[in-house]
């Protein structure tokens, strides 16, 4: 029953820090959009600045909070009675999401750059800008063909993980450490008069959104690397249905055979090479803090 | 022997690693002393642009580099026989240095804009990067206080350990975020003719100084989080002592009574809250993959 309560107040403290987080995701998207609203040209898709202004909002929207949401997304408990294959379909289609926001985001920038003679992928924030979104992509093509598809070997898919979650995440900081410089751009090219050294509310403002940013990249990373609050392997989750499921629960997961294959076998670890594996990871793992 | 020859190419791949971020790491401090040197004013202490020169060469040495490495010292196989307490002061020192260098860079910039009448804190850049100093300030005396004095209970270090490796690794990627941003402010405000969009090579080399800066972070944070390049705790330690340990070694160990009871309690979890909060970390151990 200790044990119990302890488990409770883990929960609270993950919703806690669940809302916490959406709530700064969400007041750093009506913050892009009170800045180019209420301060700048609104939005357009007519070359204007109205069309730039979609860069920070979809930016800030897509590639900034539904990558975060689709990072801690397997953290969330009342997902785990569903089938990890459905969860996979939800983590993919939400990072498929970003990345076209992403894209679009960069088109709208061109464009703009383009009706008005302005030179593309000079600046620091392009270069890198565009090395993330590559990344991204790639990233998110070879975990579906990895971890979606039921083509890859197990021992593939255990030796690919730890590297898929290390580059999602230095991805998302990157992407964030990215916005923080085009604010800094934005900020300098468009506050003339006053300038952004003057402090006029339009940089306060968009300053307190670099912030949120920030606070936002912090948590997500915070909630993605706590190794308890991970969803349970398999194994568990089979102990636990009986407690939880209702019969279409059961019925859904049967009926999806493929995926029910695929799902166990990321955790049976029924071959030679994923064994070994896994004991090494158990080793390395009674010794991780992070 | 397999198993050897495995162990070998691991650390192989760890060396190859490791020089490589060293490389980087280096040609980055390079990188600023040519952009200072070659394209700016040099270094001076008058107030003027020389001046304000020791604030990018200070936080890429010092902030970047220096803080780098100190993450990783722990990660170094061939301290692994050095005892905890004079890892522990070597990573508090380097990060100590780095500290100070960081305060020293910020003096450069406030004596800079004060001789110039340029106001200080307006940019995102100034309060992320004086909010990151303070923090990385607050996390060396907690770490200090905690982790090196040997007056902090067991449990209290087995709870604020997680905590202390997630904000260090997120400082440091907060504080390179900032210099991304740092160098954007710099190169629009210096390049008038030709401007940075006209991409003289001043901003070429400084973008690439920004790649290399991403680059140096996301390699100390791959290194700082595989756990199987951890340092093996202390019982382990011992077993291996024998095969590598010279008589001096062991002297050294042994002359520092009060680092080693210290330094064995961290892994002998032996009160009744640190065993079961230990319990709990195997079990998340695990699962973990990051």
């Amino acid at each position: 029953t200790a044990h119990g309560a302890r488990k409770m107040e883990d929960y609270g403290r993950f919703l806690a820090l669940l809302a916490s987080t959406l709530l700064v995701g969400f007041v750093s998207v009506i913050l892009s959009l009170v800045w180019v609203f209420h301060y700048r040209e609104g939005l357009s898709w007519d070359g204007s600045p109205g069309e730039f202004n979609w860069h920070p909002v979809l930016i800030i929207t897509g590639f900034v909070f539904i990558q975060g949401i689709a990072i801690i997304v397997y953290r969330l408990p009342w997902t785990w009675k569903c089938s990890k294959l459905l969860m996979k379909f939800i983590h993919a289609g939400l990072n498929t999401i970003a990345m076209i926001l992403a894209i679009v985001s960069m088109v709208a920038v061109f464009e703009f750059h383009n009706a008005k003679n302005i030179p593309n992928m000079y600046s620091l924030h392009s270069w890198i800008g565009l090395t993330a979104v590559i990344f991204y992509s790639l990233q998110l093509l070879l975990g579906f063909a990895v971890f979606l598809l039921p083509f890859a070997p197990v021992h593939l898919r255990v030796v690919l993980m730890p590297i898929h979650v290390y580059s999602g995440l230095t991805i998302f900081a990157t992407v964030i450490a990215t916005a923080l410089m085009g604010i800094t751009e934005k900020l300098i090219f468009s506050l003339k008069n006053p300038a952004y050294s003057a402090s006029p509310p339009e940089a306060t403002l968009v300053n307190c959104l670099g912030l949120l940013l920030v606070i936002f990249g912090s948590l997500i990373l915070w909630m993605a690397s706590r190794p308890h609050w991970k969803r349970p392997p398999a194994e568990n989750a089979k102990i636990l249905r009986p407690i939880a499921a209702t019969p279409e629960g059961t019925e859904a997961e049967s009926t999806m055979t493929n995926s029910s294959n695929a799902d166990k076998s990321d955790l049976r670890m029924n071959t030679e090479a994923a064994r070994k594996q896994n004991t090494k990871f158990d080793e390395a793992g009674q010794r991780s803090t992070m």
